[in-house]
């Protein structure tokens, strides 16, 4: 599969962290190879969830490299470039394309914003400093706007992104830009990232998923997809159903919220699953401990993962 | 069909009016005949496509009075008592009562904001008032307030409310809803508002839709209900992608925006089919005209209802 | 004074209520009163503070009605007509019209919006139907739309408004209409309602201001208006200093918020300064009780109220 | 003048660029030289006006290390240093301790959001990292949080921060940041970043201002500060409302908007005052051009700077 014709789970892989907050290289193998044991389709470097937005170059350069030197060409790679502004992105851009990735991502940009036509000349001055392919991140909780399908059209149809990763909470708006690529001949690969409601997704006619969940359970995801492709969707709707129940690890903590509950509640699954030694998080924020550690672990024995 | 076991499609009932703006009850008797010829399962009368915010008490009884007297018993009728304030919603409960209403859709507290346990006394002083079930509507972008799962179900479970109307497009909560749902033993009627996405909200296990784009081709709605009742998913999301392509009619104008495109959009569209006589707006919205109409009538050309 | 050279404070006055939530008219002309007797230059009534949004229309009748004869012609009075879109606005536009009233304050419609030309036609509409002044409330965080200068200017260089009351927050945009106001020669009426920096709206040549505050301690609010009209820009700032710290009657509760501390905090207050009897609040809120009451009466104490 | 007791105005440095957007390190010491020799008290280098949000780590030791060269020790310089989370900054703080700043200035950490409990970790963090003094860069339209009184105060009185660069546009918030911080005896410098109403600011008791006007009319900015220390309250007054109409260079043109009509306003300015040579700005923003440069211009002669 190339990132052309690129579908199915693409998790946005986590990053393991040792208890100095280093970076835990054996654990993140040992993560990688079960992501990819389980059959997703691609891996998602560097995006929200795999603590972009709190690694210096330095540590996104252990990240590329441990990468692309474990899964070594099995499934193409696709790498977050986010950074507030352009020159900073561009930066990103060359340490990615310099470890060998397949494809890059970036969001709008961000901190100081000037309106949609900053936005498109963002993503343009991206694209014309690479040869990879470039996917827009659209992720309006972090970055503050919403990419609006007709940007997101025109950029496809002229070949400056290749596809979406939609991160955007916007179901109405997916369901139109997928049938406005599919008018345009599908110049883009539309992937969503919500992870409770990718049955729905499939019904828009996503060409896949990101989702950050599937850290804890990608097999699920994979069998949700091979049902999506077979026509079941039944199948694609229990398996959701299931999954959406197991999502309640980042929501049956107290006292922690946001990207704390969220991948701390991924890593603490993990932790428990034996997959990755540490649930430790990046500065600044706190792990998930005590009571919440067992909060947690009573989620997924309710799904049967433990 | 009582509102104890209502499931299936009910419209929120369009309000034409004349050119000078009075109630065009002809129009409306036609059009609501219409709906229910189509086979929906029940009406949704003063609610935000229902002009509910534009309409004095007076104008508000007057639409009470002509559906009540129109359906007539053929369909169960849901009314709208929107207001900012407990007091001025009770004033609606007893008019809608006194019309013979079979239920009530009340919004959180708006204009005044005061925190959650200031909505959870709101819905209770309204069910306190009245014999009648009580749906909740969640429509944040309305009253900047989210209605959380937690007290959706804790109303439920305790009788206060019989249902949601979920206008949020916050799809991972309604999924999480529909399940806590569940697992209470389905004390709640789950409803989406969320006309292009409404095969999604079946997946997640919605009792039904009040799609406002139900008053321009209700047969559709009732299709994708019928084939998602006897398990036909792909019809299910065929209709769907139909009439995603006729909710443009709300977005191909120019000029206009919010209501005026929306629901302006949906009279255009009804003014074309014959159904009623002018697509006329309450104030202080201008009518859709010009250009703007052509561009209305390409839509439904497009997807041959015209 | 007229409405056309109204100046200096204009309290908006609070709605006392009898313990059954009953409009309470005995303590209503105390505490009227008691603010005349405080030299404030006009009263607004049905606003914000003076529970518009809680009120049927009987009962901003009672208030009405109450006002013009308790006042007697003494101040102006300036009525709140706030509702969610036009028609229902002019209901009121007619009641405060036969009650007496001197000008009219409307909002921005609310509920359900769209775009700055129904705004403006909004305004236009409840102008053409009515030979009294037309103030702008300008109070983004109820109704969700922050009034441009530019709309301003336009409304009021045209006659369709005579003034603007400003809740906005935004002190800059208030500087700048301030500016354009000058320069257009004055034609509207400018005042603030942000209690915690008055002072800092007469350094942009306020015409004056309406503080919730100002229902608690009028007589500082006139004091602060003198020391500004004699220059005394020390004076000015003393007074508002203490009245930040006063201000605190409506953080130092918990377990309230928005309204219901705020309101809440200012009907406490009045309450233990022996001006109302109760601090009942209109439903769905909740009084302030317990600790929360003696919290209120410490910072009475500590700025010498009581 | 030391941190500790930085008073005064300390305007946030604009970064000029050439044509080929590398550092004008040229017009850079011609724009600093200007602003030391207009009086002012201190400069505050990479922050959201010196497009620390644009710049790598590379430009940002470039300015770091032509400002402390070019200051020489004349004034105090605080360095932003501005990034996503933690040990991003954490880089930021070594780079600027080495260029030998003397002071630092941080956001609360954004892109990913977690509660009050990590944006007090994150500066918690910095401080523990470093010797020099940390002020809080309050700027939610940025970073999507407004830092609590409760907080800063928790900070100031122990010691982790020095002072507060305000930016939040809340100046009520301000209000009882500045009594707090008295009654706690002023362990903060509290520094309003509002440049449209800085004197109220100064009735508020703020110990200088960071007006990104300041660029390019620092004069005036001194000499409202110099009618402050002597109490000439109408003099303060009236530079504000000469400013107040020079800060139009940043709405009078259109197309742009945020950054760019704000920092692209400054730099045009300061290339038709001949102080930098072009108005270049950084990637992806487009610089200001034709007719909207004379819209400039006419903003400057109206103020007699041209």
């Amino acid at each position: 599969m190339t990132i052309a014709n690129l579908s199915g789970v693409v998790p946005p892989v986590i990053v393991p962290l040792n208890e100095d907050r280093t970076f835990d290289r054996a654990s993140y193998e040992v993560h990688v190879e079960r992501l990819i044991a389980s059959g997703v389709h691609g891996l998602f470097i560097l995006g929200s969830s795999g603590e972009v937005a709190f690694s210096t170059r330095e540590r996104r350069q252990e990240i590329l490299e441990a990468t692309m030197s474990i899964v070594n060409g099995r499934l193409p790679v696709i790498a977050g470039v986010v950074d507030m502004q352009t020159e900073r992105v561009l930066e990103h851009v060359r340490d990615a394309e310099a470890a060998g990735v397949d494809a890059l991502v970036a969001t709008a940009p961000f901190y100081a914003l000037g309106g949609m036509e900053v936005v498109e000349a963002h993503f343009r001055a991206i694209a014309a400093a690479t040869d990879l392919p470039l996917f827009a991140y659209d992720i309006p909780v972090c970055v503050n706007v919403k990419l609006p399908v007709d940007l997101l059209m025109k950029l496809g149809t002229e070949g400056v992104i290749a596809g979406v990763k939609d991160s955007s909470g916007d179901d109405v708006s997916f369901r139109w830009l997928a049938q406005a690529n599919e008018d345009a001949g599908h110049p883009l690969r539309l992937f969503t990232g919500h992870e409770v409601v990718v049955d729905g997704a499939y019904l828009s006619s996503a060409d896949g998923s990101v989702p950050g969940l599937g850290n804890v359970d990608p097999d699920a995801y994979v069998r949700q997809w091979d049902a999506f492709q077979r026509g079941d969707w039944n199948g694609v709707r229990a398996e959701q159903d299931r999954l959406a129940r197991l999502m309640h690890i980042v929501t049956v903590t107290s006292g922690v919220s946001g990207f704390g509950a969220g991948i701390g509640g991924f890593k603490t699954a993990l932790q428990l699953l034996n997959v990755i030694k540490t649930n430790q998080m990046p500065l600044p924020v706190a792990r998930i401990e005590g009571d919440n550690v067992e909060a947690v672990r009573s989620v997924l024995e309710s799904v049967k993962l433990l």
